[in-house]
């Protein structure tokens, strides 16, 4: 068991976590169109051609482009139009030389044709149509297996399903998808917790809030959350709750009762399960208690009990976790560049995470540092629309410094 | 009715379509923690103070700051610990001068005491500890409605609800938040098209792929989908379906049957249902059919049936209408600045719409445009991972121009 006993720096924390994660979750198959937000488990390599046959790509005409050749508005070429082929029917003839067929975007090209003429670059004269424009072979036709050949793959092992990946798999007919079910076990400790619940909470007692936010969060993650209660300030029944969810769950979370004094009966009760990794802290700020270990492969986390250090804690341990375990990248966050508006200092060797207002002043950005005073600030982050991540090698950032901030809601006016 | 002849910049079409868009979802009532992702339909005024008692901040010893006064290391101040507060249970006695109670970080700050030292800054010493620090007034104290005060606005309407808030609504004991439930009628169009299903599609025919591409757009924007089918290519049949979606639901959004040519039934059918407005055709590329109209108050959105195309103009129209509806601001996405790998020539008073891919070379990102010759070219969206998006007044952008980029997933290394 490789331990620490004092605060590790981030990166370090993360490094030597992850590396000894070596769980996989299970796999399940699931309609394709409900894919969308979980991970593939397998490549996935499409049978058939997208789309299918040639079609035309724009409203107007299916000639031979040979017959074109030459035409422009002052000499155009005159061509006889012998019908007319619209999506979801085969046209019966073929186009032959001196002929068009009238095309609706996404009709099969017919026989004979090669090319489209639009609407545009053409005059109906009756029975025949002038033609404007010499078109090379292939103009405006989307051609069969353009937009996916058979033999592609078309998803890759790790990746987050989208919307349009959805799109893909739909078109060329896979009808299921096989994904990951990434489980994760929650337990909140902490004997001043009580359940949001009809009464208000007797005195000294507070609502388990850090439960929903790291629900949602797991949630937004793609990971099914198992919640197992509030388990007592009390090492044996934490090591009885956190053995009992790693035996069942890809990934156990604890909430509560870390600290670096007492009671911090989470830790030693996680030690106790001969953890390969246990890092006991971490040197961000908030977030300091966040600690995790590596059981038999699979992650145990535990957070902070305060809701805004739980939420570092997610972002340090949880996420990296998750993407590990199903081979995926970490999805980009959206950021911004913004002028500082107060000085901001903060402890060298520790990652600090302060949360700003960001608001837009003429075409310029502005990040609002808020006022905090510990990490139970949670209405910093409903106040705020933002994250400043100082790094450890800062000691924090001057007024009007430009900064690089991390948008977690819209930019205020 | 203000209509439009010719494509429309889109700036100017969001402009007249969203400002006719007058009408408002209807209100639902939500247990909180399944909030998180929907938009708040009423501002949320706090009734309580969090926390709902002075505690302390961190672990150490709970003290009166006075008798610090003048303590360091060297001539530390001595004070006799009379017991210990821990989370969830509220301390007997009070902390008198001269004493100290031993605390966990989450307990009620004992009566008496205003200050916490940490443990860092003590040493025990049998029944007594060593004070090091002179700490001031509230030192690593979290004060009663310090994070939310009684009367604090903690949710505005409009605000897409997000994991911390919901996070911020426990600890206040607000069990469940109004919010917008949104509906939208989705109506496929196109004789092409047959349903994802056992079988491969017949000659001609194409898999309905747009409709799931559209369903998962919408479910990540907070809204309900409700699937209305496939109706045939015929005018009076889409005027049936979409006047009926109109008097159910709270957006119709079609796919197919829109373009600048036959088969244009549906544009015609949303014109005979009276509308505001009607825009038909943006300068967008892809996306040119995309069209949008306001009937009574209410958006008809009218997108192409090409995958691709049908993103941009649920950009362009879905995604504004929905937050007007709702008074929400569009979230902010990730992007990037990538240095382009090749030249990129689009069309001048066009947006164009550019996939790329992204990736990592040494410390530089660069973003290389994916060859594509048509609008259902849906695999340049997974096989790239990004969007570089050409506004009207460019002609594009030149080799190693530095550009930024809407990334949809990770960057590539």
């Amino acid at each position: 068991m490789k331990g620490f006993k004092t605060l590790t720096p981030i990166p370090e924390a993360q490094r030597v976590f992850i590396a000894a994660v070596a769980h996989t979750p299970s796999e399940v198959s699931v309609p394709t169109p409900q894919a969308v937000g979980l991970y593939a488990a397998r490549d996935v390599v499409s049978p058939v051609d997208v789309p299918p046959f040639d079609r035309a790509a724009f409203d107007g005409y299916a000639v031979r482009s040979a017959d074109t050749l030459g035409a422009s508005r002052t000499n155009p070429v005159m061509l006889r139009v012998v019908g007319k082929a619209l999506p979801g029917a085969e046209f019966g003839n073929a186009v032959g030389s001196g002929e068009a067929v009238e095309v609706a975007t996404g009709a099969p090209l017919p026989a004979g044709a090669d090319a489209v003429v639009p609407y545009e670059e053409a005059a109906r004269r009756g029975e025949y149509i002038e033609v404007y424009k010499s078109v090379p072979q292939f103009y405006y036709v989307s051609r069969r297996g353009e937009d996916v050949a058979a033999g592609d793959a078309v998803l890759r092992r790790g990746r987050r399903i989208k919307p349009w990946d959805v799109g893909v798999l739909a078109s060329i007919g896979v009808r299921e998808v096989a994904v990951y079910k990434i489980t994760a076990g929650l337990i909140s400790t902490g004997d001043e917790l009580v359940e949001l619940g009809e009464a208000p909470p007797p005195p000294g007692k507070i609502i388990n809030s850090t439960r929903h936010v790291i629900t949602a969060l797991l949630r937004d993650l793609g990971v099914e959350v198992h919640y197992l209660g509030i388990v007592p300030d009390d090492e044996e029944a934490i090591y009885m709750a956190v053995a009992d969810a790693a035996s069942r769950f890809d990934i156990v979370i604890t909430t509560g009762g870390v600290s670096v004094g007492e009671p911090d009966h989470v830790v030693r009760a996680v030690s106790r399960l001969g953890p390969e990794v246990l890092i006991h802290g971490i040197a961000a700020r908030p977030g300091r208690p966040n600690s995790a270990a590596v059981v038999q492969g699979k992650p145990v986390v535990m957070l902070s009990g305060f809701p805004v250090a739980s939420i570092v804690g997610f972002d340090v341990f949880v996420k990296p976790a998750v993407h590990k375990m199903v081979g995926a990248k970490e999805e980009p966050l959206p950021t911004v560049k913004a002028v500082l508006t107060r000085r901001v200092t903060t402890p060298i060797n520790v990652r600090s995470y302060i949360r700003v207002r960001v608001y837009r002043q003429g075409d310029k950005l502005y990040a609002d540092p808020l006022a905090v005073t510990g990490s139970g600030i949670l209405s910093t982050l409903t106040k705020g629309n933002g994250l400043l991540i100082v790094p450890e090698n800062r000691e924090g950032y001057d007024e009007n410094d430009e900064v690089e901030v991390i948008l977690l809601s819209p930019v205020e006016s």
